[in-house]
């Protein structure tokens, strides 16, 4: 049982984000760099991320994203739940069964995910950056990323 | 977030199993046919469920499976947790994450998963063959399915 690629690269995305220091932006290429992300995925996640509201993002030279609300109110369930493409643990209509619609199995998957939701949507991405400078020091400098990126050019 | 479809076999074919008359065994073709399971997926679900002592399986032309212990000692978050390859809703090492073992998201998703396998454990099979004519009602009548099986031989 596992979240998609996009949920994954959706919370790495505002949590990177969310460690820099207020009102630094920072680009789609380093955020990618630090967790080995696929450009071409994450662009898609950024660009959701941005219309939906978590992302304040400016393109060009000097452009970058930043939070675009404070991390206080940007709820982990609701992350997931945006970017989730279903909550159904099981599809019952892509096997179709004889017996959907009647069967109480369903029923309790889904009160399971309501349970795991549920857990998630205690949490705000505030909780996960309280120990920014801790979390910092695992990550690459910006400095090794700019290098890399003028390598790599 | 999605169950695997093994899983997703798995429960459906319990089910199924667990509807027949008691002492009655059902052939791997005709729980395929009922549910429109790929053959060869559900060979390796049925082994599988039959080594862990779910179903009591018998080859051969008089063969066929029936359960293996009573539908009361079948927890259905056992089942899931016997055929999800994870139970991680995030693989930080997939895609390899810096921060992996220092981010307390990782721990928050999996209180969540812990969430959804309580309530799954609340249930065992016996509670969804409450109603066996009610649902048996929804599923192919054996005859047809063995007329089916003659006309594709």
């Amino acid at each position: 049982m596992q979240l998609t690629r996009h949920t994954d690269f959706a919370l790495r995305t505002l949590l990177y984000v969310g460690l820099q220091p207020e009102g630094e932006r920072v680009s789609v290429t380093e955020i990618g760099r630090q967790f080995n992300m696929s450009h071409n995925h994450l662009i898609k996640v950024v660009h959701k991320l941005g219309s939906l509201g978590y992302l304040d993002t400016v393109r060009g030279k000097n452009g970058g994203v930043m939070l675009g609300k404070p991390a206080e109110s940007i709820v982990i369930g609701q992350v997931v739940t945006d970017f989730e493409t279903t909550l159904c643990p099981i599809d019952c209509e892509q096997v179709a069964c004889p017996i959907a619609g009647s069967c109480q199995l369903f029923g309790v998957l889904n009160k399971a995910t309501r349970a795991f939701m549920a857990v998630l949507n205690e949490y705000t991405l505030a909780d996960f950056l309280k120990k920014p400078d801790f979390l910092m020091q695992r990550l690459l400098p910006s400095v090794e990323i700019t290098e890399q990126a003028a390598n790599h050019s």
